[in-house]
């Protein structure tokens, strides 16, 4: 990168790549309360939504890029924290921060990540390419950050030690290594990054390929508390996990890149989502995820 | 550009080219005020700035991005206007829309646009690359934006015959087929876009390419609303007029793809910028630039 301070950031694509571009809103008291989540976490959570829709395309992540608002009743202490969350994430990452804007805002806090990534030409593992009757699988566990995010309504957030728990929550990370071996082996046919909750995710999946899916829900790896599985309801359809669903027909392992990796089901020719209970019934699923607080829609 | 809807949109850089990035907020008071501005005119201007950064590295945009936040008391009528505005305007310049996110704001309107665009490798024009002895330019009038705004201000918005004469704040306009022909014939040795005010971006140039700049007062080409060219103070600190200012050794013509380019002075190996009044008096010129309704600083 160079051009840093410049009108533009000059960035060089590797030859033979395409280019992946993403863009995240975070704002306050939609994605995140001032009074619930640390500075360092939000600031951490903003990048990780970019660099887990990088992991999701199997591509390897460039550059970001932060535009921040900041009404004046902000302290400039939150801010700082803020960024050292975004920054000390960057560079886990390797990623610069090259850039970005700074403004005020008329209230709150707001802020749009941008992350740059690419992917060796037309290897960019999209939403559309799943095929009936592949398998289905997730990294990582479900249901955590919700979890955590449930906790955090009631009120009760009991101490550091409890939300020690809530991993997923509390420190957040992109599954770019996990996407890149996806790739790499052309073992995915459609990747899609669980920010929304599982339900709603698949469906984009569903929707894009045109395929149906039947979900076993004691297949479902749930988020542990304690010594106890977060609710299904949770893990179906609580969003912030940053872990990613895919589809295959090919053999894929039970880890990928140190992560736990578990078949939940299999596409179908049916144009639904079905679930079939721990009680054997089957039942209709929807796209029930995540709403944040206040509503968002992802264009 | 493919996957649109996706995790990210994938982009084609043409080979041999570097990649361009630039991101700018537009935010409710700061940037425009929803009483004064046309919501067309508000997500005109919004493009216009990315567009702009790109034409001052003398680049090819090749796609946009509009991250937008709007709270509940914003009617649909002004958002479908806002992007009306940026969608004609991203026509004109055959620029797709790639992408974005959509959330809604706890206050006003907040949008941040990112334009990507490409330049070929080693060929942007930096702000960094001015000697000592060379011409400075200017291209199209100065601080017409800034009297629009100042008669905004004033609460005399007079019609819409007024502002015909303010065109460069009622209808902005990237100036990118100059930048492409200056960089394409290697002719500016530094450049910057004119969004903050002449001042404070010839500033940015002396800075970064460590010269000092000699300003003649009446060769500065003033924006005209009447018959009467605006206030000198306009046109040396009034942002927002998104000209370009550069500086060259070479031939540089009066007028660059259909725009007319007007010598305003020279670089020195001085530190200082210094301003030839219309009495031959020489003052010292400082930073002095827009400083937007509540204060925005571009990082």
């Amino acid at each position: 990168v160079t051009g840093i301070g410049d009108d533009c950031a000059v960035l060089r694509v590797p030859p033979g790549h395409e280019l992946l571009v993403t863009t995240d809103f975070t704002i306050e008291n939609v994605h995140f309360r001032r009074d619930w989540h640390r500075p360092e976490l939000v600031g951490r959570r903003c990048l990780t939504r970019g660099l887990s829709d990088i992991a999701a395309m199997g591509g390897e992540p460039l550059a970001a890029f932060l535009s921040l608002a900041v009404s004046s009743d902000v302290p400039q202490k939150w801010v700082d924290r803020f960024l050292k969350g975004v920054l000390d994430l960057a560079a886990e990452f390797k990623v610069p921060l090259a850039g970005g804007d700074t403004a005020q805002s008329r209230a709150g806090i707001q802020a749009d990540i941008v992350v740059v990534g690419s992917v060796p030409k037309g290897k960019a593992v999209l939403r559309s390419g799943a095929n009936a009757g592949e398998q289905i699988y997730v990294t990582g566990e479900l249901g955590g950050s919700a979890a955590a995010l449930a906790r955090l309504m009631e009120l009760k957030p009991g101490g550091p030690e409890y939300f020690q728990h809530f991993s997923r929550h509390s420190h957040p990370f992109a599954r770019v290594a996990v996407g890149r071996w996806l790739r790499q082996r052309g073992v995915a046919s459609a990747m899609i990054d669980l920010s929304d909750g599982l339900s709603t995710d698949l469906d984009h999946i569903c929707q894009e390929s045109h395929v149906g899916a039947e979900i076993e829900a004691e297949a479902i790896p749930r988020a542990q508390v304690g010594k106890k599985p977060v609710a299904l309801e949770l893990a179906l359809h609580g969003g912030d996990d940053y872990e990613l669903l895919f589809t295959s027909a090919a053999t894929v392992p039970s880890k990928i890149a140190g992560v736990p990796v578990t078949r939940i089901g299999r596409t179908t020719q049916s144009a639904e989502m079905r679930l079939i209970g721990v009680d054997g019934k089957v039942r209709l699923l929807k796209a029930g995820g995540w709403e944040h607080f206040q509503g968002n829609q992802k264009s």
